[in-house]
């Protein structure tokens, strides 16, 4: 598989995305309520038992009649249904997918916001450092994208400038820097209350495409 | 809230991490069962809203007798349960954690093993770019722990060589590097079939101590 086919899949794969919720993003939304109730639940809670219990026998109902992971693959992207909504970062068909809500911004930056529970926990009280990571691996991404110029990350620097907490409103920006040739450059942060908690520097490389300027 | 509170916590928590299964983390298995399941399916699936019924019937049951987020942060790291347990990257309890298995090897380095499905894909068929650096900026702070040079993430960089497909055993493997006054450097790397795909440098900072060689 080309970088070529791969970026024109994504592209279809955001277009997607904005779709309406279906019955499985549904599904998803009350397996994220089960994932939080559950992370908040006190091991000598009564009835904890049963409540695994009903959930294995969900389990148990609907895996035989879920496709195979790897036909998933394969009908996702082939255009049966996006790939982007399969994202374990925004996904609305993945209950793992972080809780930020992304804007674009009419300059083409994106801005997102967040607050997170204890979910999302790494040192007592704040968000874990690799979640910052993810959040703004995707920003950056997507503020290329919309500056008509995505890639594939070939780099990506994370600096932690002060603990991002817990449950407090967080502003997430990303933009789009430069571009020479095929390489692509972006940066973002992560905010609360005006103050910078985390930036990201990215490089990223274009398709090659015949409608590039013939470097490579 | 000190920096040496902080590591003394996550030391503590770590400790609590290896305890057995408890029934909290039987639950967060089903839900992870179900998690995977639902992103598996078809939104044309007879059924289907039937089981986000009842999952969202589940969660309405748990929701109020689990103890409120806030609440939770404290009493896990006061002791009453580790905070590891619930780390959104390797915690037992959180259904939306990595299926990453760790291994401690015995020079301190850290060792670990995944095979990633449809849940965790970024470009088609491959693994998401920012799960592969939440991945490793875990792998490099064990690490450090493991060299008995626990530290706060100042920095991270993440250079992305090969993509790094799904549905294929990775290897991922993180050491501790040095340690110069409070300033400490590890690296990792993930690779598959012996070829390196993804490479982590970070930069991590100690907790000032008394015990500390007096550079701050």
């Amino acid at each position: 598989m080309t970088t070529e086919s791969l970026d024109a899949l994504f592209e279809a794969a955001v277009e997607q995305e904005s779709d309406r919720p279906d019955a499985v993003a549904d599904a998803a939304d009350a397996v994220r309520r089960a994932l939080t109730a559950v992370l908040r639940t006190r091991r000598d809670l009564p009835g904890l038992a049963k409540i695994a219990e009903r959930v294995h026998a969900l389990a148990d109902d609907l895996e035989p009649r879920a496709t195979p992971g790897r036909d998933r693959v394969e009908a996702m992207w082939s255009g049966e249904s996006g790939g982007a909504r399969h994202s374990p970062v925004s996904g609305a068909r993945n209950a793992a997918a972080l809780p930020v809500i992304w804007d674009r911004r009419e300059d083409g930056a994106v801005e997102g916001h967040a607050n997170f529970t204890v979910a999302y926990q790494g040192p007592a009280g704040f968000v874990h450092g690799g979640i910052s990571a993810l959040i703004l691996d995707v920003a950056l991404a997507v503020a290329n994208r919309n500056a008509g110029s995505a890639g594939m990350t070939a780099g990506l620097t994370i600096r932690y400038l002060r603990p991002t907490p817990l449950y407090q409103d967080l502003t997430i920006r990303a933009w789009h820097e430069s571009r020479e040739g095929r390489k692509i450059r972006s940066r973002g942060e992560i905010r609360v209350d005006g103050k910078v908690c985390v930036t990201a520097e990215g490089v990223f490389v274009a398709a090659r495409t015949g409608a590039s300027n013939g470097d490579d």
